[in-house]
């Protein structure tokens, strides 16, 4: 089955759906295709307090309520994740499973992977003191105690960030250095409330109901100890989901994220991006929404243009 | 009075509310000064359905809403409008008619004014036929026929948006050009379903509960005649509200709106801005509250690596 349709948008969190209801109130046939049920990583938050609108709402609630809003301008795929993009000319073949489409304009809207330490205690906690995000999450632990790991750029940032509400920041650094500007890493090593701990390794987060300390090995003394911490912020990598766009040629910047310009599109013709898996500055489901708003806008202008042309 | 504060924002609408929001959980003294009671543009909105998480509010409940969550995070200076900016050294004064703040960051979120026709029904209308955004209002007028008031970019874009929503377009141009790139020209001439008077002034907007036709100059023929319409969309200019900020010499674009970069840094250090006032490219609540939480973090970044200095 080979399917005509205008747009083609690929995931459907926060940035995905909100370019699909405004590619869709349009009037142009738009389908969002997901691997799952839609919501992203939004809709895995226990809580978000700092979306404009909800005082304090479930990423799920808020995940539903998008998902609900935007079907009635769009169509969702669920559970038909997009194997494959081929250019045809100045269309776009969408491969799935079983079907194929062929679109006008694309926009890739697949978020981003945080990379999990894979340790006892990880999984179990998440929402109960395990969290990805501490722009998102930081406020749940003013005066806790929390953790942080990692040793780039995100776990200076996060540590930094935390140091503001925390009573205390314990970073668990596995290296020896910080990779990140020398103005930040001056600002970690000044403030009181951040203690640094180099050469470790988190073992396991433990805890009740919710979590209540970590276990952590010193690699240079060969030597295990604990620390008491409701918070533990892991910062040890994000992934932007590009595996399948890779044979296009889109230009990645060096973490792997698509590079859009401030109309959300790439350097291909007829495909845009928005939200977590590009270089976007901030990952946030407002400036998910944000942009998504833009490549949806945009998305149409590109089709209205190319179907006069036909 | 002169009173510290961390950050200012001047504006009180979805943009600025949004940076309150993300400075605020920050726990930086965070002050929002407003001419009236917040909400900006999008509280005069009727009825709002592109928001992402809202299938349908009125603008002034969704104002309600922000306003309430911001005010957890931030002061809310309600009917306290800024009268002056001086930078002195490295803060910022703020001056309103009563008091005085010196603050360490600004985000400026003043929003645009949208040009008036001054016309017997523009007011009577609003939100019952007139609008003054596409991209907002089109979807209410499908199947509909509507008039676009306007000879620039804004009025063909929106002819162009209209003409897939609406069954008939109407475009008034007081002029006997456009001025636009070839391109939305040639598109907007290709449309069946638009229709262009040119030389022509709208003189008045004329309905019961709801616009039922307009009344029309003919200015070269010195001929009055009728179109019958449901949608009055008035483009004929948008003006950036940045009257108080000319004296700071920041880089302003050829509309007058504030030139940001990709973190809503303008030209100015410790001055950002964010929303309707900038050269964003979209003009929308969802827009709005993606560029209010990056210029809300960035702000924070940017007082954090300060107050380190003192």
């Amino acid at each position: 089955m080979d399917e005509n349709i205008d747009i083609a948008i690929i995931g459907a969190g926060p940035a995905g759906l909100t370019a699909g209801i405004y590619a869709g109130r349009s009037k142009f046939k738009v389908k969002i295709f997901d691997r799952g049920v839609g919501g992203g990583t939004m809709a895995t938050a226990h809580l978000i307090e700092n979306y404009p609108g909800f005082e304090s709402t479930s990423g799920m609630e808020l995940a539903e309520r998008m998902i609900n809003q935007c079907k009635k301008y769009a169509e969702i795929k669920e559970v038909e994740p997009v194997e494959r993009i081929e250019i045809e000319g100045n269309l776009k073949k969408i491969k799935t499973e079983n079907n194929e489409y062929t679109a006008i304009a694309v926009i890739i809207a697949t978020g981003l992977t945080h990379k999990k330490l894979n340790i006892k205690g990880e999984k179990e906690f998440g929402g109960r003191g395990v969290s990805y995000c501490a722009t998102c999450d930081g406020m749940f632990f003013k005066g806790k105690n929390v953790c942080v790991i990692g040793s780039g750029h995100t776990a200076v940032s996060d540590a930094l960030y935390l140091s503001d509400l925390a009573s205390n920041v314990y970073v668990l650094n596995n290296n020896d250095i910080f990779n990140d500007d020398e103005i930040n890493i001056d600002l970690l090593m000044s403030k009181k409330n951040i203690k640094i701990f180099y050469n470790v390794e988190l073992e396991e987060i433990v805890g009740k109901n919710f979590v209540e300390k970590v276990l952590i090995n010193d690699k240079e003394k060969n030597e295990k100890f604990e620390v008491n911490t409701e918070g533990v912020f892991i910062a040890t990598g994000e992934i932007p989901n590009t595996e399948i766009f890779k044979i296009l040629g889109l230009n990645l910047d060096e973490k792997g994220s698509i590079i859009v310009d401030n109309l959300q599109r790439t350097n291909i013709n007829g495909i845009f991006a928005a939200g977590d898996v590009t270089n976007n500055p901030v990952k946030q489901v407002a400036t998910a929404v944000g942009s998504g708003a833009i490549a949806g806008l945009e998305a149409c202008k590109y089709v209205r243009k190319f179907k006069d042309k036909i």
